[in-house]
């Protein structure tokens, strides 16, 4: 992830390194179980969502150890969902992030439970972990917010919503629709989690964060469909032009490219004006790179 | 499930009609998976996870309604391993208790969301439900056990296992250890999470408990590979010989039948005699079940 802040790189490093001690180690049995989901976590991405955590986090003076454990538990479903979304039963897709898929690099059943195990372990950590030093009526918050958010009537949801929409045309409101529950429920989970580990917070900070991460997650995805129109191959690490291809429904095809940059740039806004009076330099960092990304 | 206790019938009924009021209703969107949810946790089962979370509350004084949710969220993460499990990468199973498995009533995507997202919400329903009426610190630990028996190291893990077994001949140790691991660990957490109900629960009694359940757990599937060889399929509900077929490793084919049988009996008499001391009839009735059960 090019030109962004140094704080942010640091906290990309922490991410790594808190996933890496946090995954089974690849020597403990089940072993190419243990193998397959370090290979799904651990070989990149861009950390967006754990990276919401700690610029949220230091919006509200909570300290980066409590932040760990909700970072990397948002990250392991994000993982998951991926491993999930690539199987040829879903999108079918052989590459993720310019390597092997998780089925193609092992196999699909593998790829199954590497999911599954994920998702598992994304619960245990948020219930156990002992250096996530919060109450335990917020952890119960925190473990019920990500429930929600990775469930039937979030991003599971948005999944199912996405594969009933292939081949049909949507309407920008039920693209929204579908965007709102398939990427911006973990986002908005994502910005949620380091708030209920405040122990300051009000209801209107609340209020204001979550609208901030429902603009940055819609932009997000908005940039996304964008990038598969403009972007460069290489760069993404995926084929340019894969989801048209497959048919799937984006904003420029159902809205027109220059409509949906313009979209891109009201969502930024929007979410820049959410955070007014808030010092959210981080936030505002993500918000600006979510506009500017290349891949 | 024939021939058992008017009050075990009557926590079968419970849990049906918990899971039919916490399931989401099929015709909130997306309508097709949440359908399918229903289907795949509806339509019959022996409950028997549920039926042990209530049997060791009531040897425990612990009242049916605080047990609701966690009889229920046991039964989630079975049913979704279940619908896994018969996808065409795992088991390949087209029937499940004697209809259409998950993926050949619906589809193979739809099935794979069915369990994702059923996991989720069976962590949802420990961390919010109002009438699971335990102190927070209690439900954080029921959130963490229910995680661990699922994950890499539980549930999920003996699945690894399993998969990697298929074809190669097992020492009965080996065998032992991936059925510790598929069911043995969710059984476990069953009673466990019933125990983490009680606020007067000793330690040795958590073991005494601990061990019934490991040893019934480990009688069920020496039972169901009995069942395999010696059941029918009617009553069955999938194919008599389908794991022989499958060139799974069973109790019958590494240790004979006879020996397979013996094992049962004396697991079900250890079971039985780790509960000395304690009221606990129907965990008794649970593990004479296991023995006699046809199916």
């Amino acid at each position: 992830m090019s030109g962004i802040s140094e704080s942010l790189r640091t906290y990309q490093q922490r991410v790594d390194a808190t996933l890496e001690r946090v995954l089974p180690a690849a020597n403990v049995m089940p072993v190419r179980l243990h193998d397959a989901m370090r290979y799904s976590v651990l070989e990149g991405g861009k950390r967006v969502r754990p990276l919401l955590v700690y610029a949220t986090g230091e919006a509200l003076g909570v300290a980066p150890e409590v932040l760990d454990i909700p970072a990397v538990s948002v990250e392991m479903i994000h993982a998951y969902s991926l491993v999930h979304d690539d199987l040829p039963a879903m999108d079918d897709d052989d590459l993720r992030r310019g390597k092997p898929s998780c089925h193609r690099q092992f196999d699909e059943a593998t790829a199954i439970l590497v999911g599954d195990a994920l998702q598992a372990q994304a619960f245990q950590l948020l219930a156990s972990a002992t250096e996530l030093d919060v109450p335990a009526v917020q952890r119960l918050r925190m473990v019920q917010q990500l429930g929600r958010a990775a469930g039937s009537r979030g991003m599971v949801g948005g999944q199912a919503i996405d594969l009933d929409a292939v081949g049909h045309s949507l309407t920008e409101i039920e693209l929204e629709n579908m965007h709102i529950h398939k990427t911006g429920a973990l986002i908005r989970c994502s910005v949620l989690l380091a708030a209920y580990c405040s122990t300051r917070l009000d209801e209107s900070q609340l209020a204001k964060l979550d609208h901030y991460a429902k603009c940055i997650g819609l932009a997000f995805q908005v940039q996304d469909d964008i990038l598969d129109v403009e972007g460069d191959t290489d760069t993404l690490g995926k084929m340019n032009g894969a989801d048209a291809a497959a048919g799937k429904p984006t904003y420029p095809s159902i809205i027109g490219i220059a409509a949906a940059k313009k979209k891109l740039h009201t969502l930024h806004d929007e979410a820049v004006r959410a955070l007014d009076g808030m010092n959210a330099d981080l936030l505002l960092e993500i918000a600006e790179f979510t506009v500017k990304r290349l891949h």
